[in-house]
């Protein structure tokens, strides 16, 4: 006996990450009441997955839960805002309990661990989808964007890429890796951490700052059009993970590389800030459980370079993720 | 050559609906950055229509942009809130240039009448569906929700009733009716009208409020259920419209009342009052535009029962719409 939309909502939704006191009115009205503290900004950010082009059609239900909350904690996280509530739209094709209760844990073990508060949503029929739309507070003026970026700023990201460029091709087509490290991998594709202490360890010390969702060429692209500036990329500095290090011997170092600049899904935060503040930046990240890897050098030349620690330049072979363009070589998407 | 995703947002979404000093940042970084007034809580609202479900495949994009926008204009109406901002998720099979012209042109319409503004969204590719989250603003403690029914309350309607349904009926199966009360119906369906200013109207003096979205029977069942009341409708002051009114003689009294009492997609308002505030509710609702349907009173028995002036029961012959449970008899979602 197939349970109903409002049982649905009931039985997995109704009360879904700590309960808040900010919150006025939760799931079950028209809309959620809720109350934004008078020193803040709202950030929200608004995200879809769909099976089979954000994520592998077999990819476990609370990895989806966990994914299609963390990618909306990442894109706050990279403003430097607290995560707060969220609302959840979710299409289903049919309703499966099974699938309901493993992703309600999923999604409910991530809203826990960030105190965020599931207020309201949708609950539909159709091919499988997975909305969610983060709200978070950031104080006046605080906010990290995109458009801060300046000559002489160095570059950072906040750990290791290419691991989920890596699961994804691995799917593909079998690589001969240890298993650990493969599912290391899988496991940084699936379940991706959003970097939301090292963003608020950010405030007053980045320029400019972005989440790696569709590559770090692609994402620091945004902050180098938004900034009106160029970079330059170190590539021989890129933190790749140990199974991409493990996989070079296999892709080769072009291929490697090109995974570590031009794959998405990592979320890891890109920013930019003066090399005067690295020892601070150093340890604020480390209060925050985060590291600090330089990768480059913001410059004033428009357009982005990579290059050798010799100086060759490094062309990536394939760019990051576009939707429409076709121009993706992920064969998950 | 097909639009980027980049491409599509820059063009059709960049600049939708009027600018707002209260948004500090718009579409183009990680998230919205927003002010909410210091004495407002905010309403917020998450709808996903999906083709073939929600709306039928061929409807007109401009269509589509109106009603996915509409159905959360309506949510804070209900709450008798006063709409400021929206996000948009769209999921789309392809870079279609006409039907985005069209989406974004109903879309904006709308968001221009209501003063909302775009601040945010996700574009991805998959089978067409459109979510949209609406935030508006309402005092503290001044949201009309669901739990305030009293008995003695009067059940109100905010306009006609069974239009969106007969609309629905008419493409399933061919009724004779004349076309310009046919073509009244389908707009009514295709593009419902928000009953905002209604809402805003009715702060202070509704003591529960919805908006008729799954059939009257159904959302003030809502009400009933939130408030531990029952009530009785006066089905024989059905405020129905004239298309319907036309088509009881080919339906049959029985099915034109079931589709007033049932079917969804009517967007008008239904509340709860006190008869003794009829006079000013009927001055503020004309004021906005509007008109007050007496249609119901709320009892302390619970459940909710049909009658005919003459005390006959009526009992309506379906229920509302429901997604997973298979019960709609709506043939088009």
């Amino acid at each position: 006996m197939a349970l109903s939309e409002f049982e649905i909502i009931q039985h997995y939704f109704h009360e879904l990450g700590p309960r808040r006191s900010d919150v006025v009115c939760g799931v079950g009205d028209d809309a959620a009441l809720l109350e934004v503290p008078a020193e803040m900004e709202l950030a929200v950010s608004l995200d879809t997955l769909v099976s089979g082009v954000h994520f592998p059609a077999d990819t476990p239900a609370d990895a989806v839960g966990h994914k299609a909350l963390a990618v909306g904690l990442s894109d706050l996280a990279a403003m430097g805002a607290e995560p707060a509530w969220f609302t959840l739209g979710l299409t289903l094709p049919a309703s499966d309990e099974d699938w309901l209760t493993a992703f309600s844990a999923g999604l409910g073990a991530l809203a826990a661990r960030h105190g965020v508060r599931l207020v309201g949503g949708d609950l539909t029929r159709g091919a499988l989808s997975v909305t969610i739309q983060v709200h978070g507070f950031v104080p006046r003026g605080a906010a990290l964007l995109r458009r801060g970026a300046r000559p002489g700023d160095r570059v950072y990201v906040t750990g290791s890429l290419g691991d989920a460029g890596l699961a994804l091709r691995a799917l593909r087509a079998p690589l001969s890796l240890p298993p650990d490290l493969l599912h290391g991998a899988r496991r940084h594709l699936e379940r991706p951490v959003p970097r939301v202490r090292e963003g608020l360890a950010l405030r007053g010390l980045a320029h400019a700052a972005i989440d790696v969702s569709d590559g770090l060429c692609a994402d620091l692209g945004h902050i180098l059009a938004a900034s009106g500036v160029g970079a330059t990329l170190w590539v021989d500095a890129l933190p790749l993970s140990p199974a991409l290090q493990a996989a070079q011997d296999i892709l080769g170092e072009a291929d490697s590389l090109s995974l570590a600049l031009t794959a998405g899904d990592d979320y890891e935060l890109c920013f930019t800030a003066s090399p005067a503040d690295e020892p601070r930046l150093r340890h604020r990240l480390a209060e925050a459980g985060g590291v600090l890897c330089p990768v480059g050098v913001i410059e004033s030349r428009r357009g982005l370079r990579c290059e050798h620690a010799d100086g060759r330049i490094f062309f990536p072979p394939a760019r990051g993720y576009e939707h429409f363009s076709g121009s993706s070589d992920e064969a998950s998407r």
